[in-house]
Formats: C-alpha cells, structure tokens, sequence
C-alpha cells in the first residue's frame, strides 16, 4: 500500500523513531497512525531489552537550578547514561538530561526506580494500605489487590522513572528514556540523581 | 596618625573588610599593611567564632559544570547557607557559593570538613603513617607527633575548608569563607556538597 511521506514524518516526528522504521510500522498497520505508533513502542522496548546486558559507561551530568527572587535555591544533578560518546555529545542526549533534571526539580522524586525503595519501606508502606483497606471494610480476599494498587501509586509518586513527565503527564519519565534509547539505537539509562533545596532537612 | 585613603581602598579589596575596619587596623598597626591584614583576620575569625551558635538557615545552592568536547561531564552542587535572605540574594554570596563549587569540580573532596571524616579512616590514616615513620627507622617518642603532621596533610588533601582555593593557593577554603563572613557579619557555612563525573565508580 502506498502511505503519504506526511503521515510517515509526523510519526518520526512525534515518536523519534527513524524514517523507514515509521514507513514499515506503517505499512504494518495498514496506514493506521495509533496501530502504527503502538508498534513502534513495542519494537522499541524490544530493543530496549535486548540493549539491557551491555554497558553504558558514557553519558552527561544534566543539571538545572530553580531560582527564587533572583537567586538560586533548588538544583538538581542527574546522570544519563549511554554506550558511546558519539550518542553522550548529540543534542537529543543532552537536551533529555536537562529536561529530566528539570522534571526532578519540580517533582522532588526520592529513588530512581522502584528496585531502588528499600524493602522496609515497600513493606511498612503494603502494611498501611492493607491497614486502610480493612478499616474500609473492603472485603478480605481482596485486601491484597488493592494494597498492590496502592502500593503501585506509590511508586509513580516517587520513582522519578515511574512518575508522569512534568511537561508532558502522558509519558512517563521510563518511556521518555526508552524512546531516546529506541531512536539512538542504545542503551540508555538514569543511574543516579542528586536534588538540593536551600535550608531542606537532610 | 595619617592613613592614605587608597591604603585603605587596597586593604578592603583584600579582605572585604568594611573601609572603616580597615581604617581602624590600619591605624592600630602604625600604617604596617601586613600587621593591618593580621588584625583584620584576627577580627574576622573572633567574629566568626562569635556567630557559631547561630542558625544559618538561608542561602543559595552554587553549581558548576566541566565541559569536555561540549558536554557536561562533572557537575558539583553546594550548599552555601547564611542567615538572613538579605545576605544570601548579595553578589558577593553568589560569587563565593559558584567559585566553592569550581574548587569541588577541580579538587575533588571528600568530605567538607575533617568533622565529617569517619572515625575508621581517621584511624586508619594514623596507622599507615605511624607504621611508614617505624619503617623509615623514626625514633619510636616523635613517632605520633610525625603521624600526627601526615594526618594533617591527609585533611587538607581531602577535606574542602582544608584545601587550599585552586585559585589562590595562598588561601583554604575556610578563609575564603570566614572573610565573606567577616564582611556581612553573619555565619556562612558550607552545609554539604556533592560532586557527579560521568562513569566513575560510585
């Protein structure tokens, strides 16, 4: 079938996968935009996956300060990994590690990933929505579903990778790197993040 | 006794002393620049000592960022605190709080002060220096007051308040900040700091 040039960068566009990986999806699709963008992503965390065993040893430190009558008073360091410096120097790679500095700063997330929540916390955190589902009155088989769900909610609150993208609550932060990871071709990952606010507890 | 007017200007663009401070030591030392300098430092530190127990919760985060082939590689946050939002929204803070971070970029600290050293290390410095003075055949009575001299060097390598400023070896970090200190008449104090460079190990 034959499909518009229009159709295939819009895609590209929209989703940073490259031309003919679009055109193909496309085709696959039978011309169909949300089919076609849904196996792009699919192929993407596919890559992804198959990326995970490999090192990333390059990257940048991205950073952003937020400033409060003219001076600065939170800032953020973030370091974005990826496998060679020829993807560490692009723009892409530099401009994702600066809006995700900027996401920390205003989202104030506490780890990374959910493996990252230490187990006292995930169990002491388990305890208090089975507590509140009992007090509830929910019905006792399903105490541990809703707990999981609770325990779910509280993860996207505070694992940056888990939490909607603050420019763009469609994304999340994971999906924005897997999409950089899908276009450059490599493995791309948040290994750490720092946030300080002036006069914060420690 | 006459003091010169651009005496004054030189001793004040040193220090950052008020120009009547500098008036004043300039009289007390007979127009001597040296001895002036000396009371100046004696003033600022007796006034340093005499804000210690304040709280200085304001401040500014300074950072600094090292480019390499034109990205970001070592970023550095610090904490520079003080205690009124007068003080910290000055130039002069600012300056001190990005200059400080510079320093940690090029440094590489350790700890923030030799407060914070861990007493295992300490401990461990003392034990290396004490065996490597037995060794070197030292006699056995000065043997602790050598280990103490290498324990000394040991915080100034790795401590920031030790270290000498990159770029005025001729002042440590706690001068650069007691003299900030001695000319807006509040506590400054370096809170924390942390230091990112790209794959290193953590």
């Amino acid at each position: 079938m034959e499909i518009d040039a229009k159709t295939v960068k819009a895609l590209r566009d929209e989703t940073g996968a490259g031309m003919m990986d679009c055109k193909k999806a496309l085709i696959e699709a039978g011309g169909d935009l949300d089919a076609a963008r849904k196996l792009l992503r699919e192929k993407g965390l596919a890559d992804a996956k198959k990326r995970a065993g490999r090192t990333a040893g390059e990257g940048v430190i991205g950073s952003y300060m937020h400033q409060q009558l003219g001076r600065d008073v939170v800032g953020v360091l973030v370091e974005l990994n990826c496998e060679t410096d020829f993807v560490a120097k692009g723009d892409d790679f530099g401009t994702l590690a600066h809006d995700i500095a900027m996401h920390i700063a205003a989202a104030n997330p506490d780890w990374v990933s959910r493996d990252e929540v230490p187990e006292e916390v995930v169990q002491a955190e388990r305890e208090v929505a089975e507590g509140k589902a009992a007090a509830e009155g929910k019905p006792e088989n399903i105490i541990p579903k809703i707990a999981e769900g609770r325990l779910n909610a509280f993860f996207k609150e505070r694992c940056l990778l888990d939490q909607p993208y603050v420019r763009d609550d469609k994304q999340t932060i994971s999906e924005l790197v897997d999409a950089l990871s899908a276009k450059v071709g490599e493995k791309v990952e948040v290994r750490r993040f720092v946030r300080y606010a002036v006069g914060e507890e420690i």
